[in-house]
């Protein structure tokens, strides 16, 4: 029996090398991106280009989804014509994108209707896990399902994990943006306050990085704040799109986060300040203009 | 020419390791401490007692200080017949607790006016630091005493800094309790956050700790508050002195650290919940109790 074949919907940074990788491995790929010169070296490579999801999903065994926003998600899937109307019985989709955990839920069961078990799987690792193939995937649906499909999982990442029902791996992932948000804030705060005292940050950095104070953004972001290098490994807009999820499912729990509520009112100022498409290191300016209150 | 003579004011948990590291090393030591029990264990090893800062220092060649709180420094350096008072011209004193940088610019000068530099010289690492001897030592102060007396911090840390001049080894400590402040909110929310959503937190951590949210409260902190291990490895009270001393270091500097504010709000409250004695991961209750707003 031949591999099955792979719809992969939105080759944009991420999905590029995810979908890269599954033609390495083997796997015949269907493919749709909405600008599609991005997909072009995949149909170079052999994958067929679709025009639309529900006539990609009718060609697929498995589909895979990894595109912008929540409405993107939700037109996909679930608008006439869309996926869930057209892929066959007995078909998976891994809906990948950073998306609501409460639409998850609604797509999985909207899938599970027609017999079709939708994972949703979002990802983390930025751009570089993607093309290593070194992502950690966040996984909430069907235990059978994710069995079967964790073989093309692991095609793209590493750590990958099924956190429970649908919706688990969007409120696991919301975990994770959660850690980072306030995590962001403690990070600019120390290094802003270290040229406020006359200290040299980045030689701060080499006393307390490696000890109780550490993290992967303290090691990996402040250097390139302070360097002046706000080039995106993820980007403000799109790090504004998560914690809007993020609050708006803790409104829905009934939870009060203030450091995440501070972190998204900073970084929707950012985005108004036009840094929509800087990193996220780029809170450090805020700081350093005096504009944090 | 033997070793110098180490005078050692404060064998607490801390102290009392690194005291032991510098009779280890061979050299001949003076000791204080409030509490004398705690210090027995040093004398037995052949530690002169002492009774007052200010003979101890008339005794030694390099005062080592590590005590409570600003008061307790103050007192033991700037009181009438109190370190300053006593020690030897040329003689050299590292402050190693973790105080107000404003106090340790004053004592470094009242130092130099006598032709005595002191250092400061506060840690990171925590009790396990101290007994491996793996300190990070964050220093501020004269280049030329720094060099004199590293082959004697060198017995108690391992990552060692001069950052500037004198209060420079304070700030360096803030900026590290700063980045912890705020970080421990983003623990705190994605853990709270992922219990609500039905998640199993531990289980999320296995997903989170390696990627972009990693960090070291994460992989230590978080495990225990989940356990409802709240032992302290630092405790709340502590905390709650070093966030004042930085809380008050920023208005002096005009900066507004809204992470640090909320940390020490929540602090203060768990310290008067009767939780100073426990560790900082205590966090975790108030957003369990839903009393964080």
């Amino acid at each position: 029996m031949g591999k099955q074949t792979i719809g992969f919907i939105g080759t944009g940074v991420m999905g590029f090398s995810m979908a890269g990788h599954l033609l390495t491995a083997g796997y015949p790929l269907n493919v749709l991106n909405r600008t599609r010169e991005k997909a072009e070296p995949l149909v170079e490579r052999g994958a067929a280009w679709f025009d639309a999801p529900g006539s990609l999903a009718e060609a697929s065994d498995i589909v895979i989804t990894i595109v912008g926003y929540p409405n993107d998600v939700e037109a996909a899937y679930l608008s006439d014509g869309g996926i869930i109307d057209s892929i066959r019985p007995g078909a998976t989709a891994i809906e990948m994108t950073t998306s609501s955990p409460a639409l998850a839920v609604r797509i999985a069961q909207r899938g599970a209707a027609k017999g079709v078990a939708v994972l949703d799987a979002p990802v983390s690792g930025g751009d570089r896990g993607g093309r290593e193939a070194t992502l950690s995937i966040m996984c909430g649906g069907d235990a059978e399902a994710f069995d079967r499909v964790l073989p093309i999982l692991e095609v793209m990442g590493k750590n990958i994990q099924l956190q429970g029902p649908a919706g688990a791996g969007q409120y696991t992932k919301m975990c994770n943006q959660i850690a980072i948000a306030a995590g962001m804030l403690g990070v600019c705060e120390a290094m802003v306050y270290a040229r406020a005292a006359g200290l040299d940050p980045s030689h701060v950095l080499d006393s307390i990085e490696t000890g109780a104070a550490g993290s992967w953004s303290l090691s990996n972001l402040a250097p390139r704040a302070l360097a002046g290098d706000f080039a995106p490994g993820f980007k403000v807009k799109h790090l504004v799109k998560d914690l809007e999820i993020a609050v708006e499912s803790a409104q829905e729990m009934g939870l009060n986060l203030p450091g995440l509520d501070k972190a998204i009112e900073l970084y929707r100022m950012l985005e108004s300040d036009g840094e929509g498409e800087s990193g996220t290191q780029a809170l450090l300016k805020l700081y350093e203009q005096g504009r944090v209150v």
